[in-house]
């Protein structure tokens, strides 16, 4: 295998902390992989909004991780190191990243690969791993929606939102969504939505009343923050679970805290990237366990806003920080 | 033994909504005991802060409940509602009153009442119930503490902060604990704190830093809240517990919630008085199981303050409100 590995491959840096012009095709060196861990030849890898912060340099990589972007990818498996005995080159998979995704070649922990679901495109594959990652320990584990109960997502048209939309509902949750304009509220009820709430013309916290006959959600994924803060915990359920992902809105808030106790409200949050590859590897099992047969048979898909060439990741960027995509933008790698 | 159980008693009601001198001593109906309550001749009845709350008309009894103020007594068994085949007539206990306890007698489930400790008199007996409930629940049952592991409790030398010390110390926590003056702080110490911080001339988030060697806390227990949710945020462990019992600084307030997040921090919290008395049985059963050996061994007792007689019940409001105790405040009932 190794002779048809190159020595460089072509891989978009971050030349230094800005807007997405910043981003630009560089010759890397194709990195090895060490213990445990496997060499994909990427063929599409996912863009995430945490891309966007390490690229204005807000969201170092955590040490030892590359310093190129990219935390999703998918391809085939190319060298192996010691021990990661599960992959044979050629076996198509994807993969969470610890960053160096936007590459022709990317390392990844052998544990964090999941086998690329029955009839999936490698395009679509590259969009599964960060937010089925992500939805999965933060809404089950964590928040530990159960079918039957009440879920609250916002930024439902993001691809957290449309995974989180779809999982809730493929387990038999009622789910509610916010979302920014009528087009995406849409395209939330066809995911599975049972209602969808337009934030600039409804109040989410009236509306989740209303739906749930004044008794609130069970469980709140939000990347919002702000002032969606002290509104989560109006619009919780006695014993609801708010899991933070994210502050689109800003992390600095006032909140009525009288209502978490009264409640007894569970506010957490945490963030994938600072994970170790056991604790990932842990998700990835339960992932291809629970939710790769409902992939298998297409009731749960990657909702794909917009692919573009790896070169052209600056535009991938842009698109998302205006703000109109509808669910994953991935990047196609020659 | 009804034979003995008079028409009616003295009981201390809160005539109107206001300062202490409108707890006035009245002539009540004894109460009866309905299926799966006891009856009992109350000896001495605990002071909480909820009581002021409920004598300042903000904290409206639960629907069903008495509305004669106390949430805990001690006293003999004197009469026994259909099926509360645990106890006997005569049986001294003590036990978690749904309300009504600044009274001679005072019905309660029987699940919630536990026997006297060995060798306590019945007036330390009165001392236990709201704090040892509280702490159980919120410290090891919610906040998980387990040995080993950091804590922290504000208002240190408060019925729950004393309590609390006292078995997050026989548990085998590190326990730091605040307090408003060097006296106070004196007794913590001498109760199994490792460190106490006099707010008024420490700050506690650094001496934490200082003392974990800024690792942080792993579980807080708060009845502050104000700007102390922010500064416990930042006074967390990673995977850090904040449990809310109360908000003596205010419940509105500003924090930065990417600690949160990125501590994965769980903030919670709950009001013990409007559980079910089964859920309050369950705590009765852990607490006689895990706690009452402690207390009959003397390795954690009670606290007292001072003690007044029942008809006084505004003067033991009014010293609570001075904020000078340290430790319980128990009426004396004739």
């Amino acid at each position: 295998m190794s002779s048809k590995i190159p020595e460089t491959m072509t891989a978009i840096a971050i030349t230094e902390p800005g807007g997405p012009m910043v981003l630009k095709p560089e010759k890397r060196a194709v990195p090895r992989p060490a213990a445990g861990e496997i060499l994909i030849r990427v063929r599409a890898a996912g863009v995430n909004r945490p891309d966007i912060l390490q690229r204005k340099g807000a969201y170092p990589p955590p040490p030892g991780a590359s310093d190129l972007p990219g935390l999703e990818v998918a391809g085939e498996v190319v060298a192996l190191g010691e021990g990661a005995t599960r992959w044979s080159a050629g076996d198509p998979i994807c993969a969470l990243a610890p960053g160096g995704g936007y590459a022709q070649y990317c390392v990844v922990p052998a544990s964090n690969a999941l086998p690329v679901p029955h009839g999936f495109t490698l395009t679509e594959a590259a969009a599964l791993p960060e937010t089925f990652f992500t939805v999965w320990h933060n809404v089950f584990e964590r928040g530990g929606l159960k079918g039957g109960e009440r879920f609250l997502v916002h930024g439902g048209s993001s691809g957290i939102g449309t995974t989180a939309i779809q999982l809730a509902s493929a387990f038999g949750a009622y789910v509610i969504t916010t979302a920014g304009s009528d087009e995406k509220c849409a395209a939330c009820l066809e995911l599975g939505a049972d209602r969808a709430v337009n934030y600039r013309n409804e109040d989410f916290v009236a509306v989740v009343a209303e739906a749930t006959q004044a008794k609130g959600v069970d469980v709140i994924l939000d990347m919002v923050g702000g002032d969606y803060i002290g509104r989560n915990y109006q619009a919780a359920a006695i014993d609801g679970r708010i899991v933070q992902i994210a502050f689109l809105n800003g992390a600095v808030a006032s909140a009525d805290f009288s209502r978490l106790m009264l409640k007894r409200l569970v506010h957490t949050g945490s963030t994938l990237r600072p994970r170790t590859a056991e604790f990932k590897g842990a998700i990835a099992a339960a992932l291809e366990r629970q939710v790769w047969p409902l992939l298998a048979e297409r009731r749960v898909a990657p909702v794909m806003d917009m692919i573009f060439p790896l070169r052209d990741a600056w535009r991938a960027h842009e698109r998302m920080e205006e703000g109109q995509h509808i669910g994953k933008i991935v990047l196609d790698v020659e």
